[in-house]
């Protein structure tokens, strides 16, 4: 299993139609995150940083990630996302969120 | 089960060593930290700020909490990692690491 941080920023004016997409995600967009292998997915948000917390319960990442992003109603919700929010200085080629590094972990 | 995320800041001289000391946690403290029923407990960086995503079992948390912080060891372990952090502006009476919004949540 592997657990995966990332952050990435909001648009300051952002913040509440972000925090309301979510309380009201599209059940198509969940059912494939979890179709996916992603499980036990949060975001947090401080100040105008969201992190996300999630941990990959399948054998091809890359692969799953690939299916999530030929989903259409995902590219939808993606394109609503992407306009609200403002990658970090860090982010690295193919990503959006950026990976960040764990330096603890208890089971 | 309750799930926490919050966030501090490292004093930027005090990276390495907060690492180092977190890739050779004391077991005795990671043993409290079961014993007062917090799992899957993970710290992640960023630049120099950290962010920790825990879940609680336990039907008491405050009581928990207090347990925890009764330990000799836990305190001798806190005794070193404060003086490598720095609350957030932000920081709310009785809190050290300050615990932010979680905006969304899939099991």
């Amino acid at each position: 299993m592997m657990r995966i941080g990332s952050v990435i920023k909001l648009k300051p004016e952002a913040v509440l139609a972000y925090k309301q997409l979510h309380a009201h995600a599209w059940k198509q967009v969940l059912a494939k995150i979890t179709e996916c292998n992603i499980h036990n997915y949060s975001i947090y948000i401080y100040g105008d940083t969201l992190f996300s917390y999630y941990e990959y319960i399948g054998a091809d990442y890359a692969g799953d990630m690939a299916k999530m992003g030929e989903d259409e109603v995902t590219r939808a919700w993606w394109s609503i996302c992407k306009p609200l929010q403002s990658p970090v200085d860090e982010i690295e080629t193919g990503e959006w969120w950026h990976t960040i590094e764990e330096v603890f972990h208890l089971d």
